[in-house]
This record gives C-alpha cells, sequence and structure tokens, in this order.
C-alpha cells in the first residue's frame, strides 16, 4: 500500500500528457444472418474503465468498442465497432499510438459469409455453421510496421490461468498481458481477478474493483513511459 | 382513428381483469462454452410494451425474458432465462393461461454440447459447431394439454414477408400472428411495421410506436374475450 501510494505520487496526475492510447473494449458482434449472430459475454467495463484512467493521467485516448450498454467516458474519442474486421480497421486507423491496451473480447471466428436472409429452419436439421478465423487484432498491433511502444493484452481464462496466459504473452508478441480469471462470473461484475505478466514473471493482484485494476494499470503505464523517456 | 376510438371506448380499461397472460420476450442466449454464444439483435421493446399493455387493461401477467437491458413493466411477473430451454420450462411452469404471446425471439438451435471450457485456438481452424434444433415454445404452447385460448405468434422476416408469415401461422397452429418486417432495422428501434393475420386474412398496420402496436393488439386481444365470453 505504501509503496503504491509512492508510486501514484511519482506519477503525478498528468504524466501522460502527449501520450495517444490506444483502447479496446467489449464484445465483438459476427453476424451469421441479418438476424442471428455470435458474440461473448464481455460488458467493456474493464476495458472502459482503463480508458479512462489513462485520458484522467492525461493521454488522449482512442476507445474502439464493440456494442456494450455503457457509455464512453468524457474526454476520450470512442469509435463504435461490431465485427473484429472493423475492430481492426478502427485500430489501425488510430495510429500511431504510444500506447495499446486490448481489453476487447475478439470473436476468434465468423461466418465464412453471411447469409443475406435470415436463415429457415428447413426440417433437415440445423445448419452447418462455416467459421472462419478472425483477424487477431493484438498480435497485428505487436507485429505493425507502426507498433505502439507498449502493448498490453488481455486474457480471459477459465482454466490453467497462468499456463495459458504465459503461453499467449509469448504467442502474441505483447509487452504485458493481464490474465483474467472468468471462472467466477466476471463478465458484467464490477469486481476482477487479474494478473499482470510481463517479461520478469508473473504478478497476481488482489481481487478489486475494475475501476481500481484500471487505475492500478494506468499507473504502472504511466511509471513505465516516465522511467524510460525524457 | 373514428372506428379505434370506438373499439377503445366499449372495452373498458379493466376488460382482461381475471385473465391470465403469458408473454415471451427477448432474445435467447446459446452457450458454445463459458464466454461465447449465439443469440439475436431482438430488444425485447415489442414483448414488454406488449406486458405492459395486457396489464393496464387488467389481465394479469407473466413476462418471460431473455436477457435484454430495460426493466420490467410494474405489476407484471418477469421470469428472466437465458436459452430456449430455459424460456419453454417458464412458459409451462406459468400455464394455466388465458392468451399467450409469443415475442421472445428464440434461438432455432443451440450447441449439442456446450464446451465446459473455454474452446481454445488451436491453429487447426475453427471449430465445428455441432448444433441441434432448440425446442419450438410457440408450436409447443399451440399444441399444449394446457394451450392458452388465444395463441399469438411473432415472425420476424426479412423477405417474403407475407407468404412467410402465413405459412409459419399454419405450421405453427397459432391464432393470430403478427409479422414482423425486420428489414429496415427494427431491432432496438422505438417503432415497428407489423401486419397481423389470423383466420380471416391479413391487415397491415402502419409504421407506429412499439408502445402503440402493443396497445392496438392488446386492445384486439381484449375484443376477442369481450366478443365470444360471458
Amino acid at each position: 500500500v505504501l509503496r503504491d501510494a509512492i508510486v501514484t505520487a511519482l506519477t503525478s496526475e498528468q504524466s501522460l500528457v502527449g501520450r495517444h492510447a490506444l483502447v479496446t473494449a467489449g464484445p465483438t458482434v459476427e453476424p451469421l444472418d441479418p438476424v442471428r449472430f455470435i458474440s461473448n459475454h464481455s460488458s467493456g467495463k474493464q476495458g472502459y474503465a482503463i480508458a479512462e484512467a489513462l485520458a484522467a493521467l492525461g493521454a488522449r485516448v482512442t476507445l474502439v468498442s464493440g456494442p456494450v450498454s455503457i457509455p464512453a467516458p468524457r474526454g476520450v474519442t470512442c469509435v463504435k465497432v461490431q465485427t473484429a474486421e472493423e475492430m481492426l480497421a478502427a485500430c489501425e486507423q488510430a495510429l500511431p499510438a504510444d500506447i495499446a491496451v486490448c481489453t476487447a473480447a475478439v470473436s476468434d471466428w465468423r461466418a465464412s459469409v453471411p447469409a443475406g436472409r435470415k436463415i429457415k429452419k428447413t426440417g433437415d436439421g440445423p445448419p452447418a455453421l462455416n467459421l472462419v478465423e478472425n483477424p487477431d487484432i493484438l498480435a497485428t498491433l505487436c507485429h505493425h510496421a507502426r507498433r505502439p511502444r507498449l502493448v498490453v493484452g488481455f486474457a480471459a481464462e477459465t482454466d490453467d490461468v497462468r499456463e495459458n496466459a504465459l503461453a499467449k504473452r509469448q504467442r502474441k508478441g505483447c509487452d504485458w498481458l493481464v490474465a483474467n480469471d472468468v471462472r467466477r462470473g466476471v463478465f458484467g461484475a464490477d469486481r476482477n481477478l487479474v494478473s499482470l505478466i510481463d517479461g520478469s514473471g508473473i504478478e497476481t493482484w488482489p481481487e478489486m474493483d475494475k475501476s481500481a485494476v484500471a487505475g492500478k494499470l494506468a499507473e504502472r503505464i504511466a511509471e513505465t513511459f516516465r522511467s524510460s523517456t525524457a
């Protein structure tokens, strides 16, 4: 607690002034036809809280968000999208950025060709859904020609949280990975239990409000930029 | 307009006192794994408005609702469910009812066995989704041993609205079918364009607020019960 207080004091309020942060949040929605879709239970709360916390530290923030029911934080540029492909395009359009924090729960798959008309029940049983893999937004940003200096990924895990998260950080090529233990119904909840993985190891934070996770992460980000640059 | 006014006057305010109405609303959400699901864009607005309109006419209303972001109308018993199977069970539990109005956008299909753990990207391409057909709640109520006297279905159609709706009424066995033209982005909107199909034909209503559609439909229901019973 004392250490946190000192860190907070050192990283003064507006320590991210002049920095551009890109934050992704919420689910993506992948249409199967004009009515149906595949999606997931992301509420966007954690990502929106991070966008707000970074803005509070003075960063210019672009929030690229799937459909959620919460309002965009004040002072943040919010770009609303539906699909993973739209989210990637919006992210690339937002570059260059100093910081990218990818909290969005991007659908891994989409229908290869969404039906233009509502799929009817035919009596021949359920239709075969031809799925194709979506672009990997986090990995794309990590390997981008205009890669943000600090790229932070999020991983929602239901089992083997630490192992999956460590492997995911390597695989994606991000600097930090925040592993989210979603076994206990985090979706839509106000509290979160996360571990932060960087090049030096894994650090599990106590369970806290999503706004507190956001504040702590934003301070860490500010600290990094403070310690490594003029 | 004059006719509507006369009908409204004849079906006095509390003309459904002593009647029990079952209303389904919203989407169902069918899990693929603990994180992902199949769902649809139903906002629940039309069903919630109908529940409110029937309650305003004195009916006791049970509203069985999938996940939506709007509050239950006052004086209505609201049962929240996620899946089609849960919705059917809640409907059967609500019987007997005099009236059933099925506005819910029930997923036609669900995963045969939802994965207990989050499905991982394996590098072998997208997983095959094994879908099975969900129970047909409208048809089940229509052929139920305790069938409500008046069963009203809703059909969201993107093309051949009239033909599909006429065929659906026959196939399901409901008394009335309200065909919903969803080509123009009705989902989540406040206005609606519907046609009412009964045994004698099809009647297309002018585009109006969902609450007005609800009021008109509730008056029609009250009129039916008034004209045919002591």
